[in-house]
């Protein structure tokens, strides 16, 4: 009997925990769902016999140690900067831990450890850092093998939701995954390649710097460039690529609007507002606007960013219910924390809505002097506001790494990432069989 | 004999040294300058008897111990988060600190220490902040007085050119002070209060919200918020003022050109460029812009800013050489150490240059159910590159106070600003005599 011992139950832990407990019989798992409210991780369980429930909380170190001991692999779900306290547990311990967050300073710095303890701490093995990177790979070494040189990969994600639902919702957003994530978005200045040279955007750009990405069958979308797609180039091994861009994809008119919020500084977190507990909607956005006792607070927007009162943008912003005489709802915050309490009450997911996962890569390459292309897209859709489409290609992942672990399929020692083929291989293979691949597309 | 020990023999030096050389005898004063280049001190002293030069590091505990401890009063021209440590030394051996850099919260943390050992930690005490504040509280506390009732509050202060320096420089600006500050200006959110509304403005933002200031027999300028003009309230006791505002001047037209910098990324200081030894000018700023193999630099920033080819904008950014084909001459650095370099090969003052320091003060208040308004300016021209205003302004209200200290005219202890009338009253008599002093005007 092995123990998996799954830290986090929240959002994105459904399809996991539901994947770990389907196969626990056949493959004689024990199911340990950690959260720091044990009543989120019994309600994971459901009546299961092979899964139970704990309170985990990572400074409780007594406790920690204890459930990470008894574990045979960790996946931790939690806060992406708690991974690090979960990992330096786990190579004390000698466990394998997996997760799917970007590999932070505080991880790296801890690979030298983790493989003199023999132990694997493998990150980004999710969707997006994950499957991105996976499918990525497999096209790569493809075309490497067959002696083709990548001139250009450019890769988007998006987590949206379903055409179906929500039909008046202009964002064609809703939260599907940390919202504070959402609002923060793209405050670091993103890098990335361009023809060759180095190209830099930052937070003030960010939104207004869009590349257009057709899907097959799913339409139009806008992305927008993510934090460092530079450090792939090594990571993927593509020295010498012209063009390399990592993205966020989201629905065409999205980021207009989303940019006006950002230009006005509705996502700052370095300050507490003043005043929040009496402030409405409307107060909130007309504190980054300048006084005027003529002006409404729509029109000053309008004029302020050159935008028509019935235009995309505030159509969006309407929608949300920024402008409503209503009662933010905090005592305190910083706007950024004020933006998301607003935001989350029309953004959040009702019971039934369904959400969709978008990915796109686009590989250009030379081979035997011939200019290539090849595109390739993923796209899922969720069942409900629970086993999200979010859910299932953040979790699957991580659930099948895990069964290779306990079968010690998996070699790769210290901190890794799935761009390796005893990885990415088996995980896509399987996840294929769940639904979930990507569908590759050679333009002529 | 009483010795005065002065930390930083840089830019903002002359003034202050001169002042306090030239009343070393009749004072039986010994000034000692230290600064890490020892050279840089002894230049500074000149043929002076009275004065003696040191190399000071304040890393150098041993030195930096000895130094203080044979001093009676410490002026501190430093980087400003150097300033804490020095205090440190101060209170361990009960000598009084002065400097004209914002209280830092490292600097706050040590007010009860310094009040326990009977220190004095005087803070703010230069222009601006310092003349700024001192000027502002003589008219306020002339206000309340008279029982007036203080509505509006708004100060600008701005380090500029005299007119007729660098006729053809359209920014009518040069590096005066610390250029590291100049390039990393207003990156923290403005906050202040208008109408009695708390607003916020981003950086994003910043360039674009002007306030229009007229300074009688100057002209016209134009001043961007700073940072936090909220704390203010409190220490100038202004509670149920309806609008507070502190700012920064400058000559009409730069804020449109250098917010074409600050939107580009240009002032980024959070991450290394790629192959910064190549990089030419042009190179620099085609970085932050799209590729296109059609267009020109030029012809690319005025597309995505919408701004014409011979607009003012443009013949800024051509006056700075920011499109030439010129090496920037850097091994390495973040995008603000880059443009603090190119700006530098034209923005540094030529020997006969005359900088300008403008401030303006506007008050608006209640007398017995009148509005009153009072308008005060300060303008202060250059002798010389050495002998700018800046120093001077920066300079000699630190050397006045070193003098009221030594005369023990000053009882404040612990962390204090300039804004109680044992300090401003006697520094603003003195600045008057020294040819620095605010013309009030009542507005009707």
């Amino acid at each position: 009997m092995k123990t998996i011992l799954v830290l986090g139950a929240g959002r994105s832990s459904s399809a996991l925990i539901t994947y770990l407990l389907q196969r626990a019989a056949s493959h004689e798992w024990k199911i340990v769902v950690g959260d720091v409210s044990e009543a989120a991780a019994r309600l994971r369980i459901g009546g299961s016999t092979r899964g139970h429930a704990i309170m985990f909380d990572i400074h409780n170190e007594e406790k920690s140690t204890e459930a990470i001991r008894t574990a045979d692999v960790v996946i931790s779900l939690m806060p992406a900067h708690l991974h690090h306290l979960v990992a330096k547990l786990c190579i004390v311990h000698g466990k394998h831990l997996l997760n799917a967050s970007y590999v932070s300073p505080e991880m790296q710095a801890l690979h030298n450890e983790a493989l003199s303890k023999n132990v694997l701490l493998l990150n980004e093995c999710g969707l997006d850092p994950g499957i991105d990177h996976m499918s990525a790979m497999q096209v790569i070494e493809n075309i490497k093998e067959q002696g083709g040189k990548l001139l250009t990969f450019e890769s988007f994600t998006g987590g949206l939701i379903s055409p179906e639902t929500d039909p008046e919702n202009p964002w064609r957003y809703k939260f599907t995954w940390n919202p504070r994530n959402v609002v923060m978005a793209g405050q670091a200045t993103a890098k990335f390649l361009q023809e060759g040279q180095f190209k830099y955007i930052p937070y003030q750009q960010l939104f207004k710097r869009l590349t257009k990405v057709s899907v097959p069958g799913f339409g139009d979308y806008e992305g927008y460039a993510n934090r460092d797609s530079l450090k792939y180039i090594d990571t993927y091994g593509l020295h010498g690529i012209r063009n390399m861009l990592r993205g966020t994809l989201r629905n065409v008119g999205y980021c207009a609007a989303w940019d006006i919020l950002a230009q006005l500084g509705c996502c700052d977190d370095t300050y507490p507002m003043e005043g929040v507990a009496g402030m409405t909607h409307r107060d909130f956005l007309n504190a980054f606007l300048n006084y005027d006792s003529q002006l409404m607070v729509e029109e000053k927007l309008c004029f302020t960013f050159r935008i028509l009162p019935n235009g995309p943008e505030m159509k969006r912003l309407r929608w949300s219910g920024l402008f409503d005489r209503e009662l933010i709802g905090l005592k305190e915050g910083t706007p950024a924390q004020v933006l998301e309490h607003i935001l989350n009450k029309k953004w959040r997911l009702n019971p039934g809505d369904k959400d969709l996962i978008v990915m796109w890569h686009k590989f250009v390459y030379d081979l035997n002097g011939n200019k290539k292309e090849i595109h390739a897209s993923l796209t899922a859709t969720g069942d409900d506001a629970n086993y999200t489409a979010m859910a299932k290609t953040v979790g699957l992942p991580l659930g099948i790494a895990a069964r290779l672990v306990l079968e010690n399929k998996i070699t790769s020692r210290g901190v890794c990432i799935p761009t390796v083929k005893e990885i990415y291989e088996p995980v896509l293979t399987e996840l294929k069989t769940l639904g979930i691949s990507l569908t590759e597309q050679e333009i002529h």
